[in-house]
Order: C-alpha cells, then structure tokens, then sequence
C-alpha cells in the first residue's frame, strides 16, 4: 500500500465514509493491512479493524503487531472476540497466546469454542523452542485404502479449516504416520488408484526436536510442511513453511547477536527498553573489561622494556587489532559454516589444517608489507624484524584460536557463537603481548 | 538415510546386486540421495545414479553438489543428457548451467529440447542477483473469464510440468498479469465460478528487483511463489519458496562475512582454495592494519605521557578492547535490525537518541566497576577518575560511532554491513587514546 492510499484511508475515516473504507480495505492484502494498521491513530484501530470482512480480519490480526493486537483485544466484545479467535488457524491461535499478558489469555481461552481451545491447550505443553510449540494441529489425514476421488472428496470437506492443504498425511487406523501424498499428485493420478499405491515415504520429525534443527531440515528436503510425530510415530500436527523461516530468521539473529558478545533480544530493536538493551550488554561488557585488564597486568610486568624502548608502545595498537581481525575472521567462518552445516566436529583437524596454511599466507604477507614500512620510516632493521616476527606469531596464533576455540565449545555444548571477535580478541591480545615483548626483549638485549 | 543403509548400498554394489539396489534407492527421498551419493566413489556415482526411475534421476540431480554432477555429465552419453535436462525445471536447469565449465554448459544447451533450451536462455539474460535469474518459466496461468472447473481441468493437464501448481495466475491476453488464485480457493468454490470473482489483486516483483528483496516481500506474504513481471506488468515467470529461503540463507551469511571484514566467499568453506580464502580476508587486515599504525603515532605522540606515569600504559587493552566490544555490539544491533527491515534511515535520530541512553547506563556501570577496583588495588584516586572518566567518553563515544556509521553508510548506498566491528574498532581505538592522553595529561599534570 503507498503513502497515497494511507492518506486516503485516513482522510476517509475522518469524513467517516466506512463503506468506502470497507470496500478499499476488502481489496488489500491481509500483510498489507497489517502493516498499515501499525501506524494508525490508536482510535481508529477498533473503527478499521470491525469494517473487515471477517475472513480477512482473521488474516490480518494474525499478522499485526502484538501491541495492536493487545489494544483491540480490550477493546473486543467476548463475542467479537470468540468470532476471531474462531476464525484464527490453531498454530497463530497459539503464537498470540503466547505474547498476551495473563488476564488477556483467559478471556481468549475462555471465548474459544472448547475443540479449538484444546488444540491450543495442546500446543501450549511443549516445551519453548520444540517442534511441538511451533505447529499446527490442523492438517488433512487420509488413510491407505482409500481412492484419489475419495481423497479429494475429504481434502473439499476440511479445506475451510485447514492452513496447509497441499500435502496430506495417510495415517492408520491408530494415527501412525504411513506416508505422505502431495494435491499436485492426486491430480495426476487416476480416480480410481488408491492412496497407498501413491503416497511417498513419510519424514518426520519428532514434537520434542529443537525448532532450529526443524527449520533446516525442511529447507534441505524443500518442504511447504514438515509433519510431527511423538514418540510412537503418530501424527500430532506440521510445521509449516512460513514459520520455519521466521525460525531461521530469528536463530540467526541470535547467533548474529551472541558474536557481538550481547544476550539475545527476546524483541525487536525499538520495542526493547533501554535498560534491557544495556542488561543484554553489560555482562559480556564487564567480563570482557576484567579480562582486557589481565593483559594491562601483562603489559605492565614488561615496563622495563617499553622505558628503554619507548617506540615499542607505538607498535601496540597494530599487533592488537591485527591479531584481533585475523581471530574474528577466522572464528566467523567457522562458527557460520557449522550454522549452515558445511562444517563439522569431524573436521576439527582438517579445518585446523586448513586455517594454518592460510595463516601462513596472511602472515607472512603482513610482516612483509609492515616490515617494508618500518624499514623506510624508521631505517631500523632490528625493530623490522621484531614487528614482523611479532605479527607472523600473532597472525598464526589468532587464526588458530579463532577456527578451535568455536569447535571446542561445540564440543562442549556451548553454543560455539559464544567463541566469537570479542573472547577472541580478547585472548589473542594477550598473547599477542607476551610474544611481542619477548621477541623485542631478545632482540634489543633490554 | 543412516549409516547402515549407506554400508549396506556400498556391499549391495560390490556384489552388483542392481535390482535389489535400484528397490532401494527407488524408495529414498531425493534429498537423501543426493546427500548420499556426495560421500560415494567416483566410480561408483553413475553406475548408481543409472539405477534411479527418470523422474527420481532428475530431482535427485537437481539436489547434488556441483562437482558430483559435473563428474556425472562427463560420463553421460548426449542421450543420457538429453533426458536428465528435459526432466529438470527450468529453473534448477539454470543454476546448472550457471556453475557448470563453458564446455560443459555447450552440451547441455545443444541437448536440451528447443523449447527448454529457450527457456533457460531466456533467464540466462537477467543480471545476476535479480528476480529474473532466480526465477522459473513454468507456471500455470488462467483467463478471467475461466470457470473453476475449467481452470482446474486446465491445472491437471499442466501439472506434471510445472514446479508449483497451488498458486495459478491470472493474466489477460497480452499476458498482463490480472490477479491470482490458489488451488484451496478452485477447491473450495463451485464448478461455475468465474476466475475473476475469485481471484486476489496481484502481488508482484519486477525481473530486474534485488532477490534479496524479492525473499523479504515472499518472507512478508508468506507466499509459496511470487510472480514475475516486466516494466508493462507482463507475467514472466515465478519465484519459488525454496529459492526464496535460501537466498535469505546465502545473503545472511554473505553479511556476517562482511561484518567480520572479509569479501564475501562464493563457494562453501571446503570448497574454496586456501589461496582464494586469504585473498578473501588480506584487502581489509591490510587497510586496517596501516590505520591502525596511526592509533601508534598517536601513541607515539603521547610519549612523555607514559615516560612520566608509566602505569598508563597498562590501562590502554582495556580501555581500547572496552571501547571496541560497545562498537561493536552498538553496530551490530544496527546492521541486522536494517537487515530485517526493523530500522530504517529515517529512525536515524531515534537511534542515536536511544544508544545514547543506553550508553549512559552501561558507561557508568563501567566506569564505576573500575573506579573501585583501582581505589582497592592501587589506592591512587586521581589515576581511578582519570581511568573512569576515559571509560565513560570511550564507551558514550564508541557506541555513538557504533550506530551511526552503519546507517550513514545505507545512506551513501553503501553496505552497512561494512561499518561492522573491525572498522567500528579501529576508529574508536584512535579517537579513545586521543580522549584517555588528554585526560590523563590534565589530571597528572603533565
């Protein structure tokens, strides 16, 4: 919807021309609306909102913001809200219990209609982050015996309350899962042929499999819905396309978060309060802080030598943030290619391999060109051996901590996202000290 | 597949059991085999994949790794090709030949039939990265002036060669794109229905828009196909769900290596050669190498500042490491809340606003930590304020920095992604031993 069309809404809403207003809106899209709605005056919202039809009310609160959504709800009669929690598929049903305060859920559950206020009940018992809590409980079963017409016949029957059509589910007569047939094969398929003759090998996962790991799963067999079973193979409910994205979306926006050294925002940027914001920094904050002065007490115990040689202070900075970029590059990598699975536990070795041959190259190519400049700045070759030597230790050393310490923390079950630039470069610098002033207290005989 | 089915295929080859290899690998999804087949001897690949049903050959092919497939259609008699290739959407043919050797992509093109052969030229022309080379030229289009029981007759007699069937489009004669339509709508309406009282108003992207934009408006719709039209709104082909994602997947990683400074990678980690990873990562550690050298003269310049209290020295990790981590954690925030569309530029004084709040809560904390653990273990208040005055300019400063950078860089259409940790670090590293010498200097009278 452009800017015009917003105008236009609202200066029809001022002049209070609501079938107009019904019209234009009933011609939009629900994800259109939804967002148009975000920026409405708080008053008009309710107005808007009950001109829908109530199919595409249903569409659009789904997809509003949680705080719109909050607003109308109080605003609703038990009866309106009955109509569009009625109308709501199970698995947004539950989404919206989820983020609603605690008296606002009891008015939702209690104006549910029972079947559908059990199927919420069921999802909300699955542990946070499952399969589980991220399905729907509505989905079209066939069983095995039967024929391609009378599959069709069954998907017309439920195609008004189920959210994802497209692929049935053939199931026993104890709802074990058997296989799966798509509407795409129905269709080619002769009237007469039966189900079991059709159907492909099911995949499953199970209700309590990590939702992460649900996501890319479907995205490796391209799945629009992936069904979830319990422990005895039976079918419970599917998770569909639209919201194993939104799971890869927000995981790597955690992982992306964790690298910066920050506890992941449970909400979106603005919505977050300042002092969440600066609790969500402060802890990595501090312990980095703490760390940083363990290396101030190293550099410290080399006083001696940065009083006799006080160009040496000058060199810090560059060794530091060389050491730390190489350690951050190197970790990045590795930490990524274990989120898309490109890289392995079993490739510790391999990968440990890899990154020292890179080093080489990097390192040596660095020393050289720092080592050159020093040369004609300073016309000092004993202080262009030891920046060079100082960098080609640090470089291999940073790249060496930055592609094992995110596989050890793997290793360990620690999300290895942890192990990124800032504990990196934390510990390369001081090492990257203790190496440097050794080298220079060889060479300058302090 | 497990471990022990793929032993089992391995032994079932060595005894050429074909038959009861071809039963096997005849009932195992695509994705499996693809996945399976990567791990498999060279010599053993086309004897295998010689084994599987055409239409199982084909989806199977589409989903193996580059290198398997070039190894395959080296092997292949042009007939072979030929077959493999007609099998194929036009879509997944297009990436083929896109990865594929020049010699390579001339024997596919010379054996795919004419008309498939035009197709995939057809999106061989539009600019990498844009809608157009992303999408397929297969989908199923419907008049207005259709009955349901047309279009669906219409759907069956299209579907064995269209990747996506559950959203059909409706265009005019001249292929204008008119609105479109999904199966559960044809399902659920009566057999006389007219296409166009049913049909939705089109949501489309143009063949030359950025598919990271395209997946971000599917990501919005949640649709399981997107329409592709010209600048005259003319239907040109579709974008499908699974390539939606992973652009998402690729353009989210390609972000991630930029922000830990490197040039995106184009193939998988394994994948590419150690010389082209190092090339990948030495244009940034070299700028940001040399910039760093003038935090050093800065240093440098502040020599008689340390010659006098040395101590001051041992400060600067921390205080620059502290400095960098609130760059970073600031700039991170920013690039992914653009990246997902949850900041825009013109939140940019509502940014700056809001991380100048934080960084007065998290700057103090900080400073006040600091404070008291240098009055317990030093005992010198004048360096303690010295030291948490630094703490608090740096952290208000980098944080600033932090936020402003990336979205200064959208502004200059630039990736914001570049503004990430390892420049945010470098600035703030300089500009913070500016701050902390001039501090140091006024409180120690030097």
């Amino acid at each position: 919807m452009a800017l015009s069309m917003e105008k236009a809404i609202e200066s029809l809403y001022e002049a209070k021309k609501y079938q107009t207003l019904r019209d234009i809106l009933s011609s939009q899209n629900e994800a259109d609306i939804a967002s148009f709605f975000s920026g409405v005056k708080e008053e008009a919202l309710p107005v808007l909102f009950r001109l829908l039809p109530k199919d595409l009310a249903a569409d659009t609160f789904a997809l509003m913001e949680p705080e719109d959504r909050e607003l109308l709800i109080h605003g609703f009669s038990d009866s309106e809200l009955k109509e569009v929690i009625d109308e709501l598929y199970v698995d947004d049903a539950v989404d919206i219990v989820d983020e609603m305060p605690a008296n606002v859920v009891k008015r939702i559950l209690k104006n549910a209609d029972p079947e559908k206020r059990q199927m919420i009940n069921e999802i909300l018992k699955y542990p946070e982050d499952s399969a589980g809590s991220l399905m729907t409980v509505e989905y079209i079963s066939l069983r095995p015996k039967m024929t391609v017409s009378d599959a069709i016949k069954r998907i017309r029957r439920k195609v008004h309350e189920t959210e994802t059509i497209y692929t049935c589910y053939v199931t026993d007569d104890n709802r074990r899962l058997l296989g799966y047939i798509s509407v795409r094969t129905l269709l080619l398929a002769g009237e007469k042929e039966k189900i079991e003759d059709l159907m492909d090998t099911p995949v499953c996962v199970n209700t309590l499999d990590d939702k992460e790991d649900v996501a890319k799963k479907m995205n490796k067999y391209d799945f629009v819905a992936m069904p979830v079973v319990d422990d005895e193979m039976r079918l419970v409910g599917i998770v569909t396309f639209d919201d194993a994205i939104d799971v890869l979306q927000e995981e790597t926006t955690e992982d992306i978060e964790i690298m910066a050294a920050m506890a992941p925002a449970e909400e979106s940027y603005f919505k977050t309060s300042d002092l969440k914001h600066a609790r969500n920094r402060i802890v990595w904050l501090l312990v980095l802080m703490l760390s940083a002065t363990l290396t101030g007490s190293i550099l410290a115990y080399y006083e001696s030598a940065f009083e006799s040689v006080p160009i040496l202070v000058s060199f810090i900075p560059m060794l530091m943030g060389t050491g730390g970029n190489c350690g951050s590059q190197s970790s990045t990598m590795i930490i990524r290619g274990m989120s898309v699975d490109e890289i392995q536990l079993k490739d510790f070795f391999k990968v440990v391999w890899m990154e020292f041959r890179i080093s080489l190259i990097l390192s040596f190519s660095l020393a050289i060109v720092n080592g050159l400049r020093i040369l004609v700045f300073y016309r000092d070759v004993t202080l262009a051996v030891v920046i060079s030597l100082s960098i080609i230790g640090t470089v291999i050393m940073a790249e060496l901590i930055g592609c094992m310490l995110p596989m050890i923390a793997k290793k360990c079950r620690l999300d290895p996202a942890v192990m990124a630039a800032p504990i990196i470069t934390t510990v390369v610098d001081a090492l990257c000290i203790v190496l440097y002033f050794n080298i220079a207290l060889k060479f300058f005989n302090i």
